[in-house]
């Protein structure tokens, strides 16, 4: 079961994302070359990713049945029974998240939001009633959550983060820009904008950088002989 | 340039964080191990990670200097000249984007908003102005912008990506959860929401049946026999 990286993991609902855009293009069926070549992948990688998912594993396959493909990555997602969870923090990034149109096509509900914010305790966001933080504890049971959603200050995640454990909570999906400790046996996964804008930044100024070489190269020596 | 992984660079925001935490405090030096332990990373990652981009990278050392690192981190990141960007698609999840207090720090400035919708456009959030999707091409060069947000539904996401390349950006940053395809010198960075909650579960479903499997094996034999 730990045998898939995280890195592969993260593959899964870009191809399923492919197939359901081929299904509705009416596409019955394709190849590892074609997907790989459309998702920038190479091919052997494609071909372990959806073997390694494969309702058939033993056989080795030629064309890939699109139907088949879209029912295994679903199956291997869990996205036939979602997940519950509950959102802490609904401000701008938490209300956007309580209104997020698609997370019941990836497996998720979010059930309910907390805040310490007098104003929006007792009112709704995106549909889900926002109750205080106090309360955390017994509705995460009351409402069967396994996950807590945090979108506070990173000032205060980690303490959101402590008072989630303790209430029960067997993954964190954290959105505050802070490095979160817990027990080894509660599950962190982030959504860190700072680093994924580190990796776009690097390799934008690479390639001004590169672009830059390139005009140089473009008058070779003459300037400088 | 091109030496650091996707992994790699995704880590020196946490680090800067860590260490501008140590600063809070009043630390003024650390050491690999006590990093690793608390980021979660090996100690032998930490060493190679702070080396490859240390002000003085042949001196091997025993402490870290706290404020070094930090000037070391900005410095790379290039965090003191911040990369301008526009947004498209003002919606619940963009105009979060809009509103998100701690871009500066992390060297992006969203300097202006796009939008489809009549009743957005002219208008302001997050203190940026909301300008038709039609003046992306002419907005995107006089505001300096190198970098497009893509805040749309999937639906629309590549036909704003090919806007945004022909207006000219140079590095889109992609929240909508689609992949998109661009020509090679335009730098695609996605923060895609199903790829990360599929991490999740995928760990949250191997704990819970790990324990299960674990209290499976606290009535061994006797049960069944």
């Amino acid at each position: 079961m730990d045998s898939f990286s995280k890195n592969q993991l993260e593959r899964y609902p870009i191809y399923l994302k492919y197939f359901k855009e081929l299904e509705m293009a009416g596409v019955v069926e394709t190849s590892s070359p074609k997907i790989a070549e459309r998702l920038g992948y190479s091919q052997e990688q494609v071909r372990k990713d959806l073997q390694a998912i494969s309702s058939e594993p033993g056989k080795p396959k030629k064309g890939r049945n699109v139907l088949q493909v879209i029912g295994d990555i679903e199956s291997f997602l869990g996205y036939r029974n979602a997940l519950k969870a509950v959102l802490v923090g609904t401000g701008h990034l938490g209300g956007a998240l309580l209104n997020y149109p698609t997370f019941h096509e990836m497996g998720l509900e979010i059930v309910a939001g907390f805040d310490n914010d007098e104003k929006k305790v007792g009112g709704t966001i995106g549909g889900k009633t926002v109750h205080p933080l106090s309360e955390l504890p017994n509705k995460l049971q009351e409402l069967g959550a396994k996950i807590v959603v945090i979108c506070v200050p990173a000032s205060s995640a980690q303490a959101v983060c402590d008072l989630a454990v303790k209430s029960g909570a067997q993954a964190i999906w954290n959105f505050a820009p802070s490095s979160l400790v817990a027990p080894k046996n509660v599950v962190i996964e982030n959504v860190n904008l700072a680093s994924s804008l580190a990796v776009l930044s690097h390799r934008l100024n690479a390639n001004i950088l590169k672009e830059e070489a390139k005009r140089g190269l473009g008058y070779p020596h003459t300037e400088r002989e």
